[in-house]
């Protein structure tokens, strides 16, 4: 019988780190499953920036909005996951409207980047908050390349570490939209249009 | 010594399918793998449409570009990624603009369908190349329902079974760019800014 992946299954957003830095093979291979990701035209727009010197981490720790400083400045790893927009050879529809692909391959290769870490036991927690023009100036980017989220990655660490407000989600159970809802067969219903919070208010059950 | 993970080592965009349907436990994996795929602020936006009636699968590959609908007829499964997009709760940049987080999203959730696929022997190959309002009006999908990518799947066939100018992709192999293009460390450089195809033309080395 096959069973969800745990690379996949396992992944939390974990925000307690240990403060060892990940072994520089193991960064190696989160490079590799970024590297491995499809692109549409394979473009391999998709860049990894790293921040290393004490002055990008700082720098780059307040680009993060409040809600992250905190926590993710004990992570060893920050890494930038970048798209060089002009790279990407958009599809065309047929009344010759583009369609960008450069964010969709940016999220593949972020989870690529996820389910590797968590094969390895690596806490790897993609953030959107944070200003992207401070991001982007910490990396000195060109106006062409974009970026989405920011990850912070290392070996878990003890709840304890955090703050009493985020101790309690570190291991809350995922509450997940269930199938009836995630998929449509032939035709989009009313249930499909159910949001998250609507399911979650109306006391879905967990699967 | 840790390893890539095969799930994403192994991906291949195949185009030769075996005619057999995919197991329906192994479609149900295919789901549950979207469903734990990670979403900013738990959004949950991403939705997958099957298209299972003869006539809905004959529409969705009219809608395919050309070059996908050939081979693309053969496989047993087909499979829309759609993205809610006003569900998302996107993030602001201190200036008050907003970031798009759709796309994104529905990579991850794609590459999460991939990399299942992939660790169950099943060839899941996206497509990008077709028309997005006519992949809509199949589903009969609201407006505020975005497409990005089609997913052709099912168990690997024959090469044989492909016209002789895809045959010899099937297994050809994959040049990625290396890492010194791929990552910058605390500053963009202009190596950074290197296209793929400029990286090829110069006899980039395989990795």
């Amino acid at each position: 019988m096959p069973e969800l992946l745990p690379a996949l299954a396992d992944r939390r957003a974990r925000r307690a780190f240990d403060p060892r830095p990940v072994a520089p093979a193991e960064v190696e291979l989160l490079y590799r499953a970024v590297s491995v990701a499809p692109s549409h035209g394979n473009s391999q727009a998709t860049r990894l920036l790293v921040a290393e010197a004490p002055a990008t981490r700082d720098a780059l720790i307040a680009a993060l909005n409040e809600g992250n400083r905190g926590w993710a400045a004990a992570a060893p790893l920050l890494v930038a996951v970048a798209s060089i927009t002009t790279h990407e050879s958009n599809p065309r529809n047929r009344d010759g409207s583009e369609r960008e692909m450069w964010a969709f391959n940016s999220g593949i290769a972020t989870g690529n980047l996820l389910a590797q870490a968590t094969e390895m036991g690596i806490v790897a927690h993609p953030m959107a908050g944070f200003d992207e023009p401070a991001v982007r100036a910490v990396f000195e980017l060109p106006t062409e390349v974009r970026v989405l989220v920011v990850v912070a990655a290392g070996y878990p660490g003890a709840a304890e570490s955090l703050p009493e407000d985020l101790r309690g989600r570190e291991d809350a159970p995922q509450l997940r939209l269930p199938v009836e809802i995630l998929v449509a067969h032939d035709r989009w219903t009313a249930e499909n249009a159910t949001t998250f919070r609507e399911y979650r208010e109306r006391g879905g059950a967990s699967r």
